[in-house]
């Protein structure tokens, strides 16, 4: 990690199903790594206060805001949108926007959290969709796979810009210098797949920008890491990334019934048990928690609903990283150095963007 | 399994890579339990006959015919279809259409395998697309999911035929008596997904023609077990296939890893040995080998191009109880109950058709 500036984090305190609880205690678990890392707690200021002041460390470094309302996690997110103006959720987005804050965590309602921040942060210049990115386990480290889910439909522009993001999400997440790039299709001709993929692949084997495309890749190469990236649209994304959590538990569970069948197989498992333990790390969804919403004028990470401190923890260290490497900046760059060399029809505002942050840097 | 009459398989001997090896080994395997099975081979006369001969009671229920050429695993299937017309796939594809015999089982090339299959064999009446559909593990025993490639992208007609193949596919294959069905999708709710996700569920919903319809369900509920037939279009139930793979093998790769890293749990491993091989039987790609192509002609099944001998006998078992439990005829009727019933677009075709398989089973 490079050395940082300090930088605070706003986290919905009261999204998810073991919130608050989950979301202070993965902050005290993570806190440690990032001795500049500072918190925004938004949400029931008593149930929070109550278990913070228990850790003194934790407390040093945080803020209470209180709020009175929270997302329900079945809501609708035209109906969160408008009534959730008081809710944890909608406070920490605004902190982001106001620059109180340098990203956000949330394990509330997805829908609601992608509808909220796209209104209050709104997206970068010359971004068409933000997409959802997460880190996936492979045979060779893990890799970066986006959308999952914000964009059910995608034209080529947009898996372009996916990859764009997810070149500029794996450089921060994974600290990579050049990640390879893949497309997800049915196979790895040229010909194959929607007319859209066909004329993504050409627009990223073309491109002048840096990226370093492999070209296409199939279901199997996901695990396989034959890539960094994966890039795909939010509905295969999606379907993928739900099938690899299926199929984990089902092997998982296979292996389970296998062990506990008789007296044996409970031996060899017991004297083995460390490895078993080390496998269960290795496939655990708590250490792949944090879903990154890319594309947006702020960072937003949703953490799975269902996550424990733990995976709070590494979804606020994975936010924590986001920031320090400057994801979002390196994706107004990406499309700056686009607008600037190949003179593609991107809107005026990114080289001002990108100007302004070239200047910030430099000044 | 029901009684049944005689019946005979055509299979390409030259498909896969093990061939003609895996191909007869298989068949030899799979004889045994199918006592009224007959064997057409096509392929190299000598090299099928060198190996056929070692085996009296396969040879008894075989004949060869000899063919000169073989399609190419990477042939274009445009291609393919020019000039293939005397291949041992061609020629065995031919022999269903010519009645000779009630199916064909080959490892060869898929896409030229599907051209020439859609060629000879024509669309069932009232089909518009046919589908590719396999059997899948899950928590609770085997499913069906489909299309795994056929088509890329699909209308909600399209989906709705392959709900109803799906139906017939699952009762042959599984032994069902009234399979539920479910649609992927990225979210369980009605408003969720594309258009034509969308009309199919609405449609499927309302089926008159007894379809067991359960909903949408994701890409968890694959492995899950939740329905007994998964519909999606091509694109996605490729990817998904594949994925399903590729976790499959990073776990089994992750699980060698842990067990063989020290002495302790090279012990464990040992002692519950046949644990673990049990395990890898339940997971055993070989034991899901055979791709149906639904809505055809004819019954056509395509074996991995990697399979082994198990794996062809796995194929050619589905094959036969295919052929045994009627699926052709069953969609034929479930195709005319639609029409009958719900009075839809389908072609007058359909009705002749399962008119003659009526009065043909009661004739």
């Amino acid at each position: 990690m490079p050395r940082h500036d300090a930088f605070t984090l706003a986290l919905d305190a009261m999204g998810g199903d073991h919130a608050p609880d989950a979301v202070i205690k993965g902050a005290s678990i993570v806190a440690l790594r990032y001795p500049k890392m500072r918190f925004l707690f938004f949400g029931d200021q008593a149930q929070i206060e109550a278990k913070i002041t228990r850790n003194r460390r934790l407390k040093k470094r945080s803020d209470i805001i209180h709020t009175d309302s929270v997302v329900a996690a079945e809501e609708k997110p035209s109906i969160a949108l408008r009534k959730g103006r008081e809710s944890s959720m909608w406070k920490a987005i605004q902190a982001v926007a106001e620059g109180k804050a340098d990203a956000i965590v949330s394990g509330g309602n997805t829908g609601a959290l992608m509808a909220m921040s796209k209104l209050i942060l709104g997206s970068l210049p010359g971004i068409q969709r933000p997409a959802i990115a997460s880190l996936m386990p492979t045979l060779h480290g893990d890799s970066v796979m986006l959308d999952l889910g914000a964009n059910l439909e995608c034209n080529a522009e947009q898996l372009f810009q996916f990859a764009i993001m997810g070149d500029a999400f794996a450089r921060a997440a994974l600290g990579l210098e050049s990640p390879s790039l893949g497309l997800l299709n049915v196979g790895s001709e040229e010909m194959k797949g929607h007319e859209s993929l066909r004329e993504a692949h050409r627009r990223l084997r073309e491109n002048r920008i840096g990226l370093n495309f492999y070209g296409f890749v199939e279901g199997d190469d996901i695990a396989k890491g034959t890539v960094d990236v994966v890039v795909t649209d939010g509905f295969t994304g999606n379907v993928a990334l739900k099938t690899i959590e299926g199929t984990g538990q089902l092997v998982n569970r296979f292996l389970k019934r296998v062990i506990t069948a008789n007296l044996r197989s409970r031996l060899g498992y017991f004297i083995a048990r460390a490895a078993f333990k080390k496998l269960k790390q290795q496939l655990d969804p708590q250490h792949y928690n944090g879903a990154v919403f890319l594309g947006l004028g702020g960072i937003v990470v949703k953490s799975h609903g269902g996550a424990q401190a733990r995976g709070m923890a590494n979804a606020i260290a994975l936010t924590a990283d986001t920031v320090i490497y400057g994801t979002k900046k390196r994706v107004i760059e990406e499309l700056a150095a686009l607008d600037l060399r190949a003179r593609e029809q991107l809107q005026p505002e990114i080289q001002e963007t990108a100007q302004a942050a070239a200047l910030a840097e430099n000044g």
